[in-house]
């Protein structure tokens, strides 16, 4: 119901950042604020002539935060409404956002159309949705699920509401791993080695939220991975690929919203993720996309049929948005490589770059698996030789050379990280084999100890599954640099190692790209 | 995952009113800040010793509102956490409330227990969760449903986690309409009737929120209402009843949080509202209540089976809850009384209570009937004759004499307020009989004409359902004290005037109380 205050107040810029969320501020003495019936947290509306916002309100007793005449708004908030300090605006009560009709609908358990995907995203995107009205959504599309078209107009909707990149080339590669595995950066090996081949891959990664370590986290031991886009787009026309943060741009920004709400409430549905994802990778400029499901008993999918399930949504969904999209089911039963945390992922990284004999296999194996089902998206390679052209390319040190000349382009980092200085060893309470690993207690473990802040920080497994241990033997070390982290760390391990030591080999995992 | 900030933070008490939410404050140059990684509106953990408390993190670019070495709190924070400013603080990531875990579970279409609905009102009412957490609580809840045993559970979690009050009496009536119905103030009328037998009724009303007058916006033209509990039982001992304004209480506070959320969201569920009701009467002390369902087709219960099955579920909650609690189920096809907002309430419920031959005499039979209902709790009235009693209550003076006592022991208003000054005639566009009168227009009227907060402003009807019009003839008059709210409510009521005018007279609304 619209009501109108009666008088303008002067607008304010008030420096607090409140993120993706819009927070206006008044003074409880506010004659509008009385006026109007207004209680704190209250969604209000704000505008001059023409333009208008939506904010939450937050009363002010403190006359040097704001006046009794003035309006106040957070940093984003200000900037979306464009006006400048001084000005006046006024206040009304916030009509609900039209779209969130469509959210009842859902609710309710209906099925959307793609114009109402489209409105809910425009709605989103220009921050009328409040977090609890996102959550709102967020909740009944997990709920009831989305359908595979469902999905498909979530996914044009988020594309449709942001910028989007055009590399001006047909086949610019890409590749995403859904997560969950510690140690799992073959997005540093397979980048070199495709871009060595003259493939573009402009690969943008995110830092850690969860994880003891990102690819981003890990690359800017190496090199700076902060780029603004006009020097990213010079550095991957110069060398064809990049190993950069990705989160500066305007892509897809309805995804960053609803991932602000998402990750805070732990939900992950497929629908929404497999939407996010593809959102992401059309905005960016993507043609052809690898992705990556690892599957295993503490992976993010348990169970085979719903690997495959996963699989044909994404086929569905990308097929539909004109990318090419390829998914690869892997071994998800434990962490890859030896490392976890920046510093010791960035050690197996560069052992495989450098062909170091002590090199983690699995990594290496894995790496170029990836990598060579990417090459085969060149016309010009013969199927399944993809993996014979990676292994060249790595093997003749080319792939080293690519490395080297990207990190140089990025901006080489100016010092280097030890690993971290209190060191715990983690050893057999008896013999047997390695019959199980817990990616999410390795996971854990590493967090605690400082990982990713702490770049020295992690966990450094000296016996991976299905290897013979004899008690005593190490099994894993952990690092920190700091005591308090440290100890936590320690006592999580000695709670629980999350290593199981069974009397008999494990049987093989079956079928799955090591 | 826990993490530990190395330093302590000095707390401040910053003036910012975020009602329900925790709010923290750091300076983006805060070491703790950038040492732990936090982003803006990520939850944080601020303790000292063995308190702690859960905030969102705004971040602050002004060192005048907060400096790199201090750690604000919002109003309601400052004092949840309960120390002193300038107390060193510790901050982390906080972990999500144990209870999620039941959200989660709940999103995934299971049933809940006891235990869990406790733990979840205990994390609510401590204000751990924030408005998104709460927000897919409720949908969850909504979507899927709640099991009656559910709704009991749930009741008895907001009972528990709240301050109970103890009239120290065997009998304590209470009454409660589920709303929707503009005009339908009896709780004016039903009260002196009830306290003028003898009986306690100590009631307490809401304001307004998004209808045009609620019981306290419209008592306050007469008396105070807002009351401190020590008032408030003196009054209601004297005089055996009260009209006052219940926003005070710390009675069951989970529900005022959860409808903190559930408003903006314009979520309605069943079966939280059932909670919702049940929880506040009880904890408000009452032992006998009388519930009033309006039915119609823009009421908010549109029909009969729908009424039932909601009858069915007070009944059951209540009665386990030991509440004695009786349902009458009412004709909501129609505005009560003739008129909507503060005054032209007040106007109704005088007539009535003065005998005035012009009272709306459907008000007056509602008030009669649902008094009746009440007195009938009383062991000492012989099924069926409470009507009667109620009849004889009010046409001997004694409900006017009783509701002047209680004014005047809730302290007499200083002013009386005239209609307003702006006045706009709707007319039949034809002859015929009222056919339908739409309650949510007429509340939108009388909303954007300035009720409730201009007093004056409001809706006021010549004409009710079934009667005759010619064309021409006043169907009923737009007060305003604002221009611009006049000109809202007059051009809603050109577009739609909310009344249908048919040829032939309506039939008859079947079986239900008037």
């Amino acid at each position: 119901m619209p009501s109108k205050s009666r008088q303008t107040l002067k607008l304010r810029r008030i420096a607090i950042d409140t993120f993706r969320e819009n927070v206006a501020y008044m003074h409880r003495d506010c004659e509008a604020y009385r006026a109007e019936g207004f209680q704190a947290l209250a969604k209000i509306e704000i505008g001059a002539g023409r333009k208008r916002i939506l904010a939450v309100l937050n009363v002010v007793d403190n006359g040097a935060i704001i006046a009794p005449d003035e309006l106040g708004l957070s940093e984003q908030a200000f900037e979306q409404l464009g006006l400048k300090e001084g000005r006046a605006v006024r206040v009304a009560h916030a009509e609900p956002p039209a779209s969130l009709a469509a959210v009842h609908r859902k609710i309710a358990g209906e099925v959307l159309s793609d114009q109402e995907f489209l409105e809910l995203a425009r709605d989103i995107a220009d921050n009328r949705y409040s977090k609890m009205e996102m959550a709102a959504f967020l909740v009944s599309c997990s709920h009831s699920g989305l359908t595979r078209e469902e999905v498909l107009s979530l996914t044009h909707a988020m594309v449709a509401t942001g910028e989007r990149l055009d590399w001006g080339e047909p086949l610019v590669a890409d590749k995403h791993c859904i997560g969950g595995i510690p140690g799992n950066r073959t997005s540093m090996l397979l980048v070199p080695i495709v871009a060595a081949h003259g493939m573009l891959i402009p690969k943008t990664s995110s830092r850690a939220i969860t994880s003891p370590a990102g690819t981003a986290d890990t690359m800017e031991l190496l090199a700076e991975v902060d780029l603004n886009p006009a020097r990213l787009h010079r550095i991957v026309r110069q060398h064809r690929g990049c190993l950069a943060w990705g989160g500066t741009a305007r892509l897809a920004p309805v995804d960053d919203i609803l991932i602000s709400v998402e990750r805070p409430l732990s939900m992950d549905s497929p629908g929404q993720m497999v939407a996010s994802i593809l959102a992401k990778k059309v905005a960016a400029g993507s043609t052809h996309l690898l992705i990556d499901i690892p599957v295993g008993p503490t992976a993010k999918v348990r169970r085979m049929q719903d690997a495959v399930a996963l699989r044909k949504l994404f086929e569905y969904v990308g097929d539909r948005m004109g990318l090419h999209t390829e998914v690869i089911i892997t071994d998800g039963a434990q962490p890859v490589g030896r490392g976890i945390g920046p510093h010791f992922e960035l050690r197996d990284v560069m052992q495989v770059l450098e062909n170091d004999p002590a090199a983690p296999q699995d990594l290496r194996q894995k790496a170029l698996r990836l990598a060579g089902r990417i090459l085969e998206f060149d016309p010009d390679i013969r199927g399944g030789q993809g993996y014979a052209v990676a292994r060249d390319i790595l093997d003749s040190g080319r792939a080293l050379e690519k490395m080297k000349a990207i990190v140089s382009a990025q901006g080489a980092a100016s010092r280097s990280y030890p690993p971290g200085r209190l060191c715990k060893k983690v050893c057999a309470p008896r013999s047997g084999y390695v019959s199980a690993i817990d990616n999410l207690r390795m996971a854990h473990l590493a967090r605690l100890a400082g990982a990713p802040m702490d770049k020295g920080a992690g966990v450094d497994l000296n016996k991976k599954l299905g290897e013979r241990v004899s008690k005593g033997e190490l099994l894993y070390s952990i690092h920190a640099e700091f005591p308090s982290d440290f100890r936590f760390a320690v006592a999580l391990a000695e709670k629980d190692s999350g290593f199981w030591i069974g009397s008999d080999p494990p049987r093989q995992s079956n079928g799955l790209v090591v």
